[in-house]
């Protein structure tokens, strides 16, 4: 079974967006009336779905992807709470008529209703009601709402905490994803994601939050942001810092995808991270859509770069399924329940 | 002979250090007298550079290293523009002062008094005075010189270009090298260096700086942040954005360090970037100083993992010499006229 940890759905039918559009309109004229989102029959959803992730999924031999809100458009920056939690309400629901149109291929994991400077306790009730009444089996967590300024604390400060009891109460991980930039310095695919990526990263060997929380379970997405690549450094600087060594201190509780979209990247990957540590994704349908002219393969095709590695079948096993069930377990309890 | 990019002053005499305090402390106390940089006899200088440096060197194998003012201690986020100017000037001086001592051995790259918000303009002058009057051969330019809150804007931006034609006129490149962070999301060395590396590299496929400035060259530090190992994302990326191939639009002109501390790292830069912009470069004395349990080397003896790379012999000449030598034209004429 292959179960990709990271989609989006970046295909959503054209009236999600225009409901967006209303809201943003709103915060430019407050005596606009409060936009609803609106309802969508199964086909427009199936098609959305079918003509784009299922149709690539089935193409490149997927099975069931890990699926959540578009993070570019999670746009935490962007108005106030009120808006924030209608936003994430309505991308959230939406993934879950995703879900139930095709139980076998997709499962939820929901976009926080976020904004910078509000207590990230603001955000617990909506992760509740995603993985109680919506069988999510993860959230989407950004680490700078505030779009690429980076005013929030980093995720080791105690400000995070009510967040990281309810994950751990529901047993459920978080994917550290930024989403859009509002800082012009900063490409939100080429620069703010992959920063991201290695600021939580470093954040992490700082502190010591596993201690506090043994259950909380991390993916960095994208292949780690530079971390895999300048792991020696990782590895120099936590002895610097007296921190334990990586797999003691952080390598228990993270976990990197596969979103590098090159051979000779996916390559490093596996050879400076732990099998263990590594959970098949794709990013798909994402930043990079294109076909690479040097392989004439979708650059986000990243299976058939491990499907290069000639991994023994058991490594593949747990980069391509069981990794995912034991950092989700809810995932797992959502196969089993169906005999899978 | 073997060049060493990136180097930095980090072991200056303590007195430099006190001057940096005084200044720090009539920020707080205005009252207090103007502090001025001490004198600094020719042993202390060589002994910090002897017992450091020039050992380390010497023991690696390396035969010069282009040398610059501590990269973290430039801290252009702290105080105005008369703090700034005075302290990249005693900065510089004692680079000087180095490369007058250990003239086969060191040569200097000046630090740019930048202050976030103020033109970039007002950092000609310094510029120029150290390559025209103490004989340096390029620049370190601060893309945040805000410290971690990005509040510049992007290298592309005609905000920077009375420093690059300054540079193009000099014919001397710049690293692109941030300082310390001012943002507690970012650790310096850990997070911000890499970002950084990151960031500017997309800004500079975003832009077309080097159709403007054809003779303008960047040196991307820390190995390209986490451009090699995302190699495949910026081709589609660059792609998706209708830019030329990187080959053509960014690799004529900009070059990436070796300073990445493992193996691995070493390994995919030299499998994906040319070996025309790979420059040999150990960051030290540095970021990461100790030893690594795994090989008992040094983590930043990065030509270590260059020589196990068993390049062709031109290849190797290019990576640790004549790469620097075309990069840094003045380094060059310096070298020629030494009969080098």
């Amino acid at each position: 079974m292959i179960i990709d940890c990271h989609g989006h759905y970046t295909t959503t039918p054209p009236g999600h967006q225009a409901f967006r559009d209303a809201q943003l309109a709103r915060l430019v004229d407050s005596s606009l009336r409060e936009p609803q989102p609106p309802d969508f029959s199964d086909d427009e959803i199936r098609e959305s779905i079918e003509a784009n992730q299922l149709r690539l999924l089935r193409e490149r031999g997927g099975d069931m992807t890990i699926f959540s809100p578009r993070a570019s458009g999670m746009q935490h920056h962007v108005g106030d709470e009120a808006m924030a939690g209608a936003w994430a309400r309505a991308c959230n629901d939406l993934i879950h008529r995703v879900v139930q149109l095709f139980p076998k291929n997709f499962v939820g994991v929901c976009q926080l209703p976020q904004v910078p400077g509000v207590p990230i306790e603001r955000s617990v009730d909506e992760l509740r009601r995603c993985v109680e009444e919506l069988g999510f089996v993860g959230c989407n967590l950004n680490p700078d709402p505030s779009g690429g300024h980076w005013s929030s604390p980093p995720l080791i400060d105690e400000a995070w905490y009510p967040l990281y009891e309810r994950m751990v109460e529901l047993d459920v991980p978080a994917m550290i994803h930024v989403s859009a930039s509002d800082n012009p310095n900063f490409h939100t695919t080429g620069a703010h994601y992959l920063n991201a990526d290695t600021t939580a990263f470093m954040q992490l060997i700082q502190g010591d939050l596993f201690a506090e929380f043994p259950g909380l379970r991390f993916v960095i997405p994208h292949g780690g942001g530079a971390v895999p690549y300048h792991w020696g450094r990782y590895r120099g600087l936590a002895d610097g810092l007296d921190r334990p060594p990586l797999a003691e201190h952080v390598m228990g509780n993270v976990f990197f995808d596969t979103c590098v979209y090159h051979q000779a990247g996916i390559d490093l990957l596996f050879r400076v991270i732990d099998v263990d540590n590594i959970l098949f994704g794709s990013e798909m349908v994402g930043a990079v859509t294109s076909i690479d002219p040097e392989t004439r393969f979708h650059f986000d095709d990243t299976k058939r770069y491990i499907d290069q590695l000639d991994l023994p079948e058991s490594d593949q096993r747990q980069v391509f399924e069981l990794n995912a069930r034991r950092v989700y377990p809810r995932l797992d309890a959502a196969l089993e329940a169906q005999g899978l």
